[in-house]
């Protein structure tokens, strides 16, 4: 996976930081004769050499005496903004074993890495093939985090307030405060970036992408992303196939209902096809959507194994920087850390962040109606008077609801990510479930309750066809322009005159242009929007059949897209291993079942399907019923095919369940 | 746990069988002076003595050499019918690491038990403190039951034809095919059985059950279906209660909705209270069917720790008798077994099984379906006739009903069975969960059909009501007397002059006297009564709140009834050491489900509710609408309430999490 381009690159790159710079290492194993920059830490300029060396020193201590054993690099000077960082073999290999990272054993099995047992692992040698590079840096990343002031000290170089250092306080972070760090980031490897690059996103490459490739330069998270874009985007073609046939072959079928036809004489030929092309829709896109997200688990769970996640000890490794609690033994571990209890927590969770959250969606809620009251006020006046001022009035409650929705929007986002700090999860994967969570909710909420309004309240299938339309393609055409078309035009010929200047430069400048990139603003954004889509297309696509051929089109060009901005628009990410995509993960799957009851509440809205039952001599009241039937027939079928379909391929299991009888016959040959 | 009464007991019951005939012993940990006889094998009367010869030395050789590697006495002499069977201390302890489980490590903790490791536990040199005796005697028949043929040979004694084990054959299970084997059971231990008696349904103790002592006695099991019926009997002191405030207390609340009255001048006085009412029922027995299923779950993974349970090896052990498969090496553990894909069985399970169970169901509804038209075509020509042939003919529908009803449950016990059969499940559990589900689903199906059909199809609540009430009351009137008075009779005036001989008898005589009771039934009916009384209360108690308080009353002798029929009336059942009630768990947490949608239902119906709403002008359709809304986020806030409360307490998460911990640091520990 780790191709050769990795050593390659290490020698054009590492040029110009003087290999004699780096920390000198005392451990035989760890000795090599070339460095390799993993993580840059930008300090601000002002900073005291005093502190930079303290900083330096302290990130080259052994962890024993509470370092964090890893390399350090000054840059050009002892004055200089930066320090480069990297970490030896020891320090690799020890953080492989907490992270439980699974490696390649020598029999060709993937198995937990272990130190003790390191030299029956393939590559060991070689930290470049053993840890990809994304590892390598989120490792780093990890041993800086993880930083801890081990008695009350002073900062050497700084004024006394911010300065102190309470006991077990976290260094790093405690810097960031002091404004000494400003940003702590993984370097680029410029030949392995266009590399990836060329196979990535070049013309060539239409088919599938180096996922391989991805996950070991950008790291599981980014690639779980990517695979799972992929992915979606293939399960895309039956829906699109579906509803090209529903829309184009079968004559008045589902997509373009023609209201006002279909009375009296055309029954016979026209009606049926609509009745069961809406139908088919309905119960096609109910199955599809179990049928994708069951079968994405079981691709993800074998992505997972091939990528070494599947057996990730995040819960016993220490707690995330942010934790904090009374100091004591861990119970699971035997660690001196902070504690906190989880019933607290999970009464923080219920009883505070739940209402809250609940309340600022009613605030949504109540915004909405408010416009909608707002503006048939409105109209009216402007009927009666018809003066210029009422037309002025018009345009006062939809930017009123803007405004409104822009403020809360900006609320929610402080008061969620406030709340979930507050809630003091120990985990880091755990806080960002919790955070992702809220903002979802929210954003899911805001995007789709125009369209749940229309489905549900006004019921009016035509406008809700029409603003489906409109949404789709306003949206996708409005991210494909922020998202790619401008950046590339700043990236291209803005900035261009700019870099070619560099190119002549020295290699200690190349990583300085990094720092003028902009921070990756994280996956969210794009999860989000895939998200959407999938609501889109699952929640109101029997009313517009053709949502699925658009967002297969968009998607294309979405993977290139967002493949070309996070290689080039953007400063390299850190990423931790993952094992899947999180919540995102479920917030697909629940998408699912609301499908379920919005599909068969527009079938029961849909015009031909009414007048198909009171020709049939069934009331309104029973029409529902049969519909209220149906839709938890049709959940149970949801669940007994989610349950049926197990979650990963029977080899996944057979290897995770190898692991565990292992580590169970382990436990039993050691005397505790 | 084990009392003291354990050891003194042996003595009493080994009096008789000679302890020179036991088994001796090369291994110097397991001598002992006495052998406690643990379970009984029952052979045909006209087995010959070289077959008990040969099967006395099966059971008596090493595991090494194809053997069991346990004890055997030949009672009396070496042509009886039976075979006593114990087990030495070293056979006890390895085997109790291989089912996995967790004892008093030196330290109180409960911790995995280990062989390698065995010193540092508790008790470990007197067997009759370290195992319960269930465990005793369940690893005793066990071993049994892995009893393989090393090769292919002849059974000494036995005919040509059955005669021939087939290499890799069950031995016990061919052994009984050839009837050679008539029945294996555990033994009663009648001192200690007593005791047991006395502290469990004697007139003294009436609040609680000495769960850890039927945990020792007879497994947990039945220790577990025991501690769920004394925590369901607790539980349903807060319904009761509020069904008597609703029926006595408010004026025309809820339970006797007098259809005619409440109308006009009363509204005001009379139909609140009636209409929230209901509310509060329905709403509460939602809220208190989540709550009591998760406090459960909490309480029964508590138990499971304090039992030991917490971390069964089940499926790392051997495959259960009836599985057969391809030999090969099991790739989770490496061990030569047969072998069955899962893919194939999960195929089974949906292709096969799941259509046929089904159509099965299917039939039942057509037996309705053909029994009301029966009878509406037979009461119309009655009425149109009405001679006495035709009166007759009144009683043919339900009496074709019964007799179709009866085959089609025969029908359906007996594919059920072969259904599981041919599933071919690996583990026993596995096996169990997937048949009681069958069975489960056809007898509450059989059950419940009645009341739904009234329910939502008649739409009649007054005679939901009185068929509810007479189905409670009867039900529990004939349960009460077959399950107790009547055995209970039998067992002390009819059987008792035939006891009174025994007492004078010799002990040889009391094991035999064991063999004269009938096997012990199984929990299922057990199970099952529980589940449909938890079905009449959740599902339609809102029509009448009195259920909690009539299940209340009987609950409270059904525990009694239970205890004395399993230590009085039947032979003692080998019982599996289980981590939870397996399927049954899930079945009360379906129905709590299912009840949120038959309770707004039945809201919907309520008289009062749709007077209710016609006042204030809500339509017919708005109506279901809403109900359909207030269901959805009733479900939505069960799912919540279940997420929130965690599976299991705190402190037994912790106990996992540090057995996790443990056996993962032991990999690490370890070259493979």
């Amino acid at each position: 996976m780790t191709s050769l381009g990795d050593k390659g690159s290490v020698q054009t790159q590492t040029k110009v930081l003087s290999q004699d710079s780096w920390t000198q290492v005392s451990c035989p194993c760890c000795v090599s004769k070339q460095v390799e920059p993993l993580v840059l830490i930008q300090l601000s300029d002002s900073v005291q050499p005093v502190t930079k060396r303290w900083l330096i020193s302290l990130i080259e201590t052994s962890k024993r005496h509470g370092g964090a054993a890893l390399l350090a690099h000054p840059g050009e000077d002892e004055c200089g903004d930066v320090v480069v960082v990297s970490a030896p073999r020891c320090t690799f290999l020890k953080a492989t074993e907490d992270l439980g990272l699974c490696k390649k054993y020598h029999n060709e099995d993937m198995v937990a890495f272990s130190y003790h047992d390191k030299d029956n692992f393939s590559n060991v040698d070689d930290m470049q093939e053993f840890l990809t590079l994304a590892e390598r840096q989120y490792i780093v990343k990890n041993e800086l985090d993880s930083l801890q002031a081990q008695k009350k000290q002073r900062i050497p170089g700084i004024p006394e307030a911010p300065g102190v250092l309470e006991a077990w306080e976290n260094i790093c972070q405690k810097l960031v405060r002091a404004g000494v760090i400003k940003d702590i980031f993984p370097l680029h490897d410029q030949q392995r970036l266009n590399d990836l690059g060329r196979r990535w996103y070049s013309k060539k490459q239409i088919w599938g992408q180096p996922l391989d490739a991805i996950q070991s330069y950008f790291g599981s998270t980014v690639a779980f992303y990517f695979s799972f874009l992929d992915f979606y985007t293939w399960a895309l073609v039956p829906p699109a196939f579906l509803g090209l046939v529903l829309t184009f072959l079968l004559p008045g079928g589902g997509g373009v209902v023609k209201e006002q036809a279909g009375e009296g004489v055309m029954e016979e030929d026209d009606d049926g096809p609509s009745v069961s092309g809406h139908m088919v829709q309905a119960v096609f896109s109910m199955l599809w959507s179990t049928l994708f997200i069951e079968l994405w688990k079981r691709r993800s769970s074998s992505l997972s194994h091939r990528w070494g996640t599947l057996n990730l000890a995040e819960r016993f490794a220490g707690p995330r920087p942010g934790f904090h609690g009374t100091l004591g033994l861990n119970p699971e571990t035997g660690r001196l850390e902070p504690l906190f209890p989880e019933w607290q927590r999970q009464l923080r969770v219920g009883l505070v962040s739940l209402p809250l959250v609940g309340l600022l969606m009613g605030l949504v809620v109540l915004g909405m109606t408010c416009f909608y009251h707002g503006e048939a006020l409105v109209q009216g006046f402007h009927q009666d008077s018809g003066s210029l001022f009422s037309g002025v009035l018009l345009y006062m409650p939809s930017m009123a609801h803007i405004v409104y929705t822009n403020m809360l929007g900006n609320v929610y986002h402080a008061v969620a990510m406030q709340l979930t700090e507050w809630e003091n999860h120990r985990e880091e994967s755990s806080f960002q479930n919790h955070h992702t969570t809220k903002v979802l909710l929210f954003t899911f909420f805001n995007n789709f309750a125009v369209l749940f309004h229309i489905a549900f309240y006004k019921q009016d299938l035509p406008l809700l066809r029409k603003r489906l339309a409109s949404m789709l393609i306003g949206n996708q055409l409005v991210n494909q322009c922020t998202e790619v078309v401008v950046p590339f035009i700043v990236d291209r010929f803005l900035s261009a005159p700019h870099k070619k200047e560099q190119e002549d430069d020295l290699e200690m400048d190349k990583l300085r242009a990094q720092r003028s990139l902009p921070p990756y603003p994280g996956l969210f954004a794009e999860y989000i929007e895939l998200l959407l889509q999938f609501g889109y297309l699952s929640l109101f696509s029997c009313v517009y059949p053709l949502t699925a051929v658009l967002l297969l089109l968009n998607n294309i060009t979405e993977i290139r897209g967002d493949a070309y901005k996070i290689c080039k628009l953007f400063r390299k990410p850190f990423s931790a291993p993952v094992s899947n995509m999180g919540v995102w993960q479920t917030a697909f799957e629940v998408l699912g079942f609301v499908s379920v009851m919005s599909n068969c509440w527009l079938l029961l809205l849909s015009p031909r399907v009414q007048e198909f039952c009171l020709e049939g001599g069934i009331s309104g009241k029973n029409i529902i019923l049969v519909a209220i039937l149906v839709e938890h027939v049709l959940i149970l079928v949801k669940m007994v095919l989610a349950f049926m379909i197990p979650d990963e391929p029977d080899w996944v299991r057979i290897k995770r369940e190898q692991i565990e009888f292992n580590s169970m016959q382990a436990l039993g040959q050691q005397k505790l």
